[in-house]
């Protein structure tokens, strides 16, 4: 088998000659550190210290057969666990640590480690704490160490954004006291199941849930928990898995089309907080309706897309990284025509990746705050005496939150890895060098737990609904003792928001609520109206997160780092959408005219610590795979001892 | 050796139901698609014909060995040079044919052949056939058919964007009457050698020439023919090759690093159209100044970025067709919540695809007149009789369009495959529906031939300096009969380009022509505007190009087929500056208000024959190898008989 083996160059780079910043003493570096890593710090590290502890295991290999690929992935995975990073557990104790761990992970620049991890922690795991019950529970240990690798089969190849109408069924047997799990199409075959193809021992799948002697219609979407591989990894009967093949990127991951022909599985195994069938037939649910038990069952997929992003954030620090330090050493045309300048000093350089660090920053810190509001509410839903409303309004925030920040997210993560890769040029091409594998794991993101279009019409959606129920989803910057600028930028922000959003209810209003007129206003009519409500909402949330950080009087040694930052954000929302903001007032032509400029001052003022900004990430160094982010020269010098393990 | 062997599909699709349209007589979409295909059709049928014909050979296979991938385009390019669809001489007799044969080998969908047929043929061939002399055509024939493989070492790793600086050199030595090549340091591998790791006999290398009888100074890169493979592939002595190893993409070409050492070759051997070296080292050049001779030496470049263009434009018609197709084919949530509505449908789906269909018509109409413009040029360089300032004016322009078109059409084609992507959802992420290879295809492009931005710095570079020499790039669109509206859209972006034109000129008349001011104000004051500016001449160009195809009164049967499209592109080019022109007063706040619902009106009015539209690529559907362009739903049938293809 062939293969490219990646040495880690130890080398440091040195920084492009620059006036000094606050962030050169180190006691500022480190607060900034510290605040970026927002939390479980030392589980962070851990992480780290295990995959320095298996180099040869976490260096990124290529030109890997699959079979090699998922072994791979599994077998940094398997050594994560075994490291105890993680545990289905956390979700109740610690559930910001499963984001972080997600985070870190992507910052070891393999997306498809990741992948497994989300699946087997969050929507296999973390379905099975949530849904099941105590019956349910005793594998967690095994999952939590990886022994028992799990799968979560919603998606069917004919209902990826309509799971709801999925066409899988669980009939109930009451002879047998059984559920029979069948797949009567080939549109309803399970897709896309990660560790399906060759890991996992266990399914969630869900499925319409039939009870002949109650109706031949179905109760509602319900998840089961179905073996689909002995322990020795044979097949279960019934079951067939096949190999979604090769993909554009994320080849670790083992992705399986499921078909299912009259599997059996206990009665038990339905995940029966929601809805329970007791022996003989009788059914009982806590939920009224179709479609409100299918939302209640997918709400994995909201503590999902918390995951995702926190990966994507994870791979944007790394691709960031990578790109500024092969900056500061890749010498280029300077002022005499030799080849004497870093092109990190180059404007055009700085214009390219300073907006993406800017939003790296900005959205460390709404990612913070959105794992913090979802950590609020899960412990608020231990507490037997929250009353409902407060659990009510902040479970709408959190739904608001996870659907907004995944798809700006993986957007961010793709732009991020394809500008970085164009701005480093061939060496940006090169496997080793680690933006492929950014670019198509930034992909993978934008679509996976939830197509990120289909989200903001979900975000748009619950604005609207949420208007009228009187909730607000956000008190406003004013009173946070911020200064002139950013006030202002938040102010537009939030107006820009609210007459988008009142725009889009008066269309809505137009309809009557007849089904047919609402489905042709909002699918024919106002679709850029929607994306543009729920990228209003998301960008206002994000630049009040970063805000909110930026003036918090605890931060006073850190402002003047991240002031100029979130100054250049702002200018940057602004500028993106000068041309709704002049048409709708909010902005002068001259204003508008205004943004470009003092994007660009603030772009060189913080250009010049670019190398310092990035510090901030705190990417360990020698987890640095790619050689550009070290001494390429020497990577490339044919004299070079370990030259051999180039060729292929 | 494991692979995933893709089926095509021949069902065809059925469109979603739409008013109709003047495409649907057959007649009308004949005479649209023998517009679009431009020239030389006859020939760009018999390179269909051969991958029909070798259909086994021309299916993508992904999940390849390395070099089993580089073997697959070898074949494959081998098979269509048999074919005799292109010649080197092409360049003098029919340089239209070079890119029109680039465009269909992009149809193909492998990136891989693409890029070692045009370094085959540009870079290779037609370097040899416009800067080497008669004694250097012998082996043209074999070039021709692929026996004799050859490449184009002027890329050196620490010398990508400033070649001129290069290290690699070739030394005469009277006593031998020969030249001999030496990198002296690691910084001057040669770097990303395209068919040299594997296949290339020659290579044409750039080196700065000494002759040390006249000074130990060089006299200036030139290119050297040297051996660098004998005829049964055993490496030349002194020619040290390394693979490049495992790519983001395109790895089917066997890219490398190649290091000389002492390689002697015959004085003849330089390529000597422009300087000569006589027997004893009496150095003659047609050309004076370092700097100068490069730029003519690496000439070849200009066509190649032509050759890379339209590689680009292939690719993007063909992940257009395939999401197309699809989106006509998947079916979700209609007004009743049932799946039974085509996504196409979806003013979501057509908002995303229809302004890339609209920019890759207007792109389509900008290459050929590339094109023809470059063949116009080659024409009357034969022309002895041709007055020199004729000559020079049309260089200029064709330098212009050559250094405009390649970042355009290579963003866009980046742009369309991952939105292309994004919106197939989970379906675009497999590798069988080519979109990851249009990804990283376009990637390539961006980078190759010269970074795009950096060209854009020459575009804008010769702008100005042509205002000094009095030249005028074009003569804009009022007196070709176009309606109110396009020609309005046309005075605009003529009028942006001389103010933006004019805004650089002041900024670089201050430097007072000190070079270390010149570079301070390009590199690190204007680099914004200096990008604009050449984006404000590419777009102009390009929207003037459609506008006359639009206007052309042979085109009357086409223009209600085709001005809508014209109309939707001006609204996007002007909305996407929408914030500078309404700054600078070309456009009111309320003319910017009224861009968005126009262009909504547009995309649904061309939306709903978007199929037909894409016929417009004349993309043939045998030859869409995505199953996704196909019958997917029987591809996905577990009971289907050919099923065991998919499992790898």
């Amino acid at each position: 088998m062939h293969r490219l083996e990646i040495v880690a160059a130890h080398v440091s780079v040195s920084p492009a000659a620059s006036a000094s910043s606050p962030l050169s003493d180190r006691e500022v570096m480190e607060q900034l550190q510290h605040l970026m890593d927002a939390d479980n710090h030392d589980n962070r590290q851990r992480i780290f210290r295990i995959a320095r502890q298996h180099r040869d295991l976490f260096t990124p290999r290529f030109n890997v057969a699959l079979a090699a690929h998922r072994e791979l992935a599994y077998r940094r995975l398997k050594t994560l666990c075994e490291g105890g990073v993680v545990s289905v557990w956390d979700f109740i104790r610690n559930p910001a640590n499963v984001f972080t761990v997600h985070e870190a992970v992507g910052i070891l620049g393999d997306p498809g480690t990741a992948t497994k991890l989300t699946v087997q922690f969050n929507l296999f795991g973390g379905t099975l704490l949530q849904l099941g019950t105590d019956k349910h529970h005793g594998i967690i240990p095994d999952v939590d160490t990886f022994d028992q690798v799990g799968c979560f089969a919603l998606t069917e190849l004919g209902f990826g954004n309509n799971a709801v109408e999925m066409q899988t069924t669980a009939t109930y047997d009451p002879h047998t006291d059984e559920f029979i799990i069948n797949c009567p199409t080939p549109l309803s075959q399970k897709y896309w199941i990660t560790n399906g193809a060759q890991h996992a021992h266990w399914c969630v799948v869900f499925a319409q849930l039939i009870i002949p002697s109650l109706s031949s219609e179905s109760q509602g979407v319900h998840p089961f928990l179905v073996r689909i591989r002995h322990n020795d990894r044979r097949v279960c009967e019934g079951v067939t898995i096949e190999d979604m093949g090769f993909k554009i990127g994320n080849n670790g991951v083992d992705n399986a089309k499921l078909h299912f022909q009259d599997v059996r599985i206990p009665r038990e195994h339905l995940l029966d907080r929601v809805s329970t069938v007791h022996k003989g037939g009788k059914f009982e649910s806590t939920v009224q309706g179709r479609r409100q038990r299918f939302v209640i069952q997918a709400d994995q997929l909201l503590s999902g897309r918390l995951c995702i992003a926190s990966m994507m954030l994870g791979q944007t620090k790394l691709a960031l990284t990578i790109a500024v330090r092969y900056s500061q050493s890749r010498l280029c045309v300077g002022p005499t025509g030799k080849s004497d300048t870093a092109i990190a000093e180059y404007q055009l350089q700085q214009q390219a990746l300073m907006p993406l660090v800017a939003a790296t920053y900005a959205l460390t810190f709404f990612m913070t705050e959105c794992k913090h509001k979802y950590a609020q509410l899960n412990a608020l839903r231990q507490d037997k005496a929250a009353p409902k409303d407060q659990i009510d309004a902040l479970r709408y925030e959190v739904l608001l939150l996870c659907c907004a920040i995944k798809p700006m997210m993986s957007w961010h993560a793709e732009r991020t890895a394809s500008i970085c890769r164009e701005r480093c040029g061939g060496q940006g091409y090169l496997a080793c060098n680690l933006f492929g594998e950014a670019i198509t794991g930034a992909h993978a993101g934008i679509t996976a737990e939830g197509d990120n279009r289909v989200l903001w019409q979900k975000v748009a959606k619950e604005l609207l609904d949420g208007v009228q129920k009187g909730w607000k989803n956000r008190k406003g910057l004013a009173d946070t003792g911020a200064g002139e600028g950013p006030v202002r930028v938040s102010r537009l922000l939030a107006k820009r928001e609210v007459m988008k959003g009142r725009a889009l209810g008066a269309s809505m209003l137009k309809t009557g609520g007849n089904s047919g007129q609402i489905f042709e206003v909002w699918m024919r009519q106002e679709a850029r109206l929607v994306q543009e409500l729920a990228e209003a909402f998301a960008e206002k949330r994000c630049f009040e997160a970063f805000a909110d950080v930026v003036f918090d009087t605890k931060m006073r040694k850190l402002q003047p780092v991240l002031l100029p930052l979130l100054d250049l954000y702002g200018h940057m929302l602004l500028h993106k959408d000068a041309a709704w903001l002049v048409a709708n007032s909010l902005l002068t032509p001259q204003e508008v005219g205004e943004l470009p400029p003092e994007q660009d001052r603030l772009i060189t003022q913080t250009g010049q610590h670019m190398g310092e900004y990035i510090e901030g990430f705190n990417v360990p160094k020698d987890l640095l795979f790619a050689p550009i982010a070290g001494d390429w020269v020497n990577y490339n010098d044919p004299k070079r001892p370990m030259h051999g393990e180039l060729t292929v």
